[in-house]
């Protein structure tokens, strides 16, 4: 049946700081795609986008930055759709879905910070993160963004000159620029510039764990939702030290002003090479006064301690995009025990498996061979941490709901975003029984979060904040529930038993 | 409401002449992504894909093959809504959408193929190329496709060795291994290989006339849609006789082997330093025995004069993109002919309008200043020469139907793929008051044809068959009716009194 669609000279027009831009109507949302939010040179800080005259169109996203290595369609496409898009350095856009374009409306803001590290990915690199299902289903206001990545975004040339001052965070300095042109222009789209909740999975997660230790953007926003996206370890930096004068000796260029006058693909090239593979997502903001540095580490920010969080992961993560076992559905207890004992030690497979029905009483015990075990415990640790500081509260979730490709799988990294994104009906493996009340429970949770700081509502069982010593959370399934400390004992047993994995070097990474 | 998604270890599984494949099932719709038709070597002809063990995973696309130029996200997102995908030169892929997979069910089949001239595109490139919907509405075989383009696909270097004597059209040589894929293989995924319509836009158009002239494929398809893809001049063709010996200079190599061996963005970035930018277009299929050129060049081979043909083109094409007209809706009858007069000359402004009412009474005047005069004489040319070979029928189309963009627009190149594949819903602009009609009437007279030979059906007004007195035109708008050399005088004006377009060197293409 046809939509409503509307893009004439009149409407929908909306009123910036630096002009007037058309975006487009579809159905009950405005749509306003590739918004340039700020410009940059080269490894400076952005500045705000010059104004201009009459109206400008915003119908077509925005360039994304250019990405260390060319995209490969890889096997993973059905796990994470994906969708590719013409480069360019000059890539601070932002896209807008909103129901309503009245200043009065105040409608909560959502903004999407994109996973892929601080090196790969784009707002609209998932086919997942599209804003309209969201706005609809939420009624509130979705902002994605593209920004500067990899070595545009984080690499420190500091000591070329004082406007490379904050080359190594303008990746983030970027994303500050973004929240500050909402914070400036969201109004206008309907959107409560004093109720934004910042939101991220992966590398996403990292920025808006980031973002909490910034001080320039501690008014921009007021509540985070970090998935997939916490380390207790530093898992992107490798020593640089040395790497810029042998770069620029590579590249035989001698002042800031050299370097960054050499196009994109030679640059990434030779630092590649000077480098070597393992730098390719070798990038993240570091602290230095403008970024204080991660909570675990640096200590949590006066901002931090009064942002309401939910936080958490996904149980397969990167083991997750292995095929899954062709005996699944069908195997014995025996099966079982020998499957997880050839993993952990025959002699521990007994207690790993009670350990795991223990935290994971809906799940197959086979999922305990692909669990993650490098962001399930910084979640745990970051959020009691957090919990410390009750000023805001701070909620922990895990998604474990088995996904029906092959005879089954454990979900992988990124699997619970179509569902959080209440965008399920665009992404085939989002569909089963029982996915559509999965959708409304976590769909409803970031909705109500972002609305009030608290996810609790009638779709989900009574969700408590974490405390210190309670560490409540959401186990996102068909029919969701809530654990208490629920795999402090198998955690503890996974790590005791089983290798401690360095995802990027021992993990085959299918996107 | 979640959609019947099943990818089992078990199912879908097709087996192919060179092994078995897994796609998945979303509701009704097989899909089977990203199949190897064919391999190739640089230049030389397709070769058939070794066999394997097992079953391989067809869930993914496949590469799509290297540009000419890097992408950009143009104005024209909204008119033209892409898709963009990793590029390689081993781009020999085919997608599978199907209501069955029963190898008796004897589905009509369509294949795809991708319109960008014989230089740039891919088979997933537009979004409305998607062949789900027109699967399931259509209950039939829809296939889409990569093949080599540009100076891979198109390029004589047959003076460098036997192995390279078709090198001037291995791209439709990919194109019929893709057919003889088909023939040999779609029995398996419920398809008549008895029953192939062959369809394509623009480019995607010239290459189904171009099949017709191809005795290799004489028997690998029985019927064919030409959708503004018909030219009466050489659109493509530009002198490249001393093109190669200075390629070979500029690139320091030798022999075809070196030549075939330089990487492809080297290889076309000193092609065009040769050759300039009108070069980036000037690809196409060089008559050779192996391919007989054009029909209304060279005449029509005995395989075309007995093909069921629809051809046809929209009213705007090129000179759509422009923006709508500010006044559209509003003009005087006085305003029109200023309008009018500006363009034509005051003196003819009177006679131009009332031609162009009498040719499209349900149209807006204003078009007249849009209306495309490169396709639709060739179109007229072209169907009423075929209708002299009477052993098989042409049918002629228009498409007229007002876009909703800015304050309404006459359609431009490519506007009409969205209602021809049923993905109305898909694209935004193809949602209006009577789009659901119109996009019955356009899938219907396509499935109708593909299942007959005859796109008659009852949400259509009587659509005669070209003769060559009477160029009967179905000219499709929310409410469509069939014209009879109904712009025979039309055509005549616009070419007298307007300048006679290339359209590639004097207007700006949006994409």
């Amino acid at each position: 049946m046809a939509r409503k669609f509307v893009c004439t000279y009149d409407a929908p027009i909306v009123e910036t700081k630096a002009g007037k831009l058309r975006g487009f109507q579809i159905d009950s949302t405005y749509v306003f795609r590739g918004i340039k939010y700020a410009d940059a040179k080269r490894w400076e800080m952005p500045t705000p986008v010059q104004p201009w005259e009459g109206v400008k169109d915003a119908l077509n996203y925005g360039y994304v930055c250019p990405l260390v290595d060319a995209p490969k369609p890889s096997t993973g496409e059905l796990l994470v759709p994906h969708r590719y898009w013409p480069e360019d350095e000059n890539c601070q856009y932002l896209n807008i879905w909103t129901q309503s374009l009245d200043r009065n409306a105040k409608k909560p803001v959502m903004v999407w910070l994109h996973g892929g590290g601080f090196a790969a990915g784009s707002g609209i690199e998932q086919v997942a993160y599209d804003g309209e299902a969201l706005s609809v289903y939420g009624d509130l206001v979705v902002v994605t963004l593209n920004h500067r990545l990899n070595i545009l975004g984080y690499f420190d040339v500091s000591s070329l000159g004082e406007k490379y001052w904050n080359s190594a965070n303008v990746g983030n300095a970027d994303l500050v620029a973004a929240l500050q042109w909402v914070n400036e222009n969201i109004e206008n789209f309907g959107g409560d510039p004093n109720n934004v909740t910042i939101f991220g999975q992966s590398g996403g997660g990292m920025k808006v764990s980031s973002l909490c230790q910034t001080p320039a953007a501690d008014n921009l926003f007021q509540k985070g939702i970090v998935m997939s996206g916490t380390t207790d370890r530093d898992m992107f930096s490798i020593d640089l030290s040395d790497v810029l004068p042998k770069l620029m000796e590579k590249l035989n260029v001698k002042t800031g002003e050299e370097l960054a006058a050499v196009p994109y693909r030679p640059l990434i090239d030779a630092y590649l090479e000077v480098v070597g593979r393992r730098g390719a997502m070798a990038f993240g903001p570091k602290p230095n006064g403008w970024y204080l540095g991660e909570a675990l580490f640096a200590g949590f920010s006066e901002r931090q301690k009064k942002t309401p969080l939910m936080v958490g992961s996904v149980i397969g993560e990167f083991l997750g995009f292995g095929p899954g076992l062709k005996n699944r559905k069908t195997a014995t207890d025996e099966e079982v025990r020998e499957a997880v004992g050839k993993f952990y030690g025959m002699e521990h497979a007994d207690e790993i498996i009670a350990a795991f029905k223990k935290a994971y009483p809906t799940s197959n015990p086979l999922d305990v061979l692909v669990i993650d075990t490098v962001f399930r415990p910084a979640v745990k640790r970051y959020v009691t941490e957090k919990a410390k500081y009750t000023e805001a509260p701070t909620y922990s979730y895990m998604f474990v709901a088995e996904m029906p490709i092959d005879n089954g799988k454990a979900p992988w990294h990124c699997a619970d975003i179509p569902f959080f994104f209440h965008n399920a009906e665009m992404v085939e493996y989002c569909n089963f029984p029982g996915s559509d009340e999965l959708q409304e429970q976590m769909a409803s949770a970031f909705v109500n979060f972002a609305r009030t700081g608290n996810p609790n509502n009638p779709s989900l069982p009574e969700w408590p904040a974490v405390t210190p010593e309670d560490e409540a959370c959401m186990i996102f399934d068909v029919k969701s529930y809530v654990g208490h400390n629920h795999d402090n004992e198998l955690l503890e047993l996974c790590r005791k038993y089983a290798p401690n994995f360095n995802i990027f070097e021992n993990i085959k990474v299918e996107h």
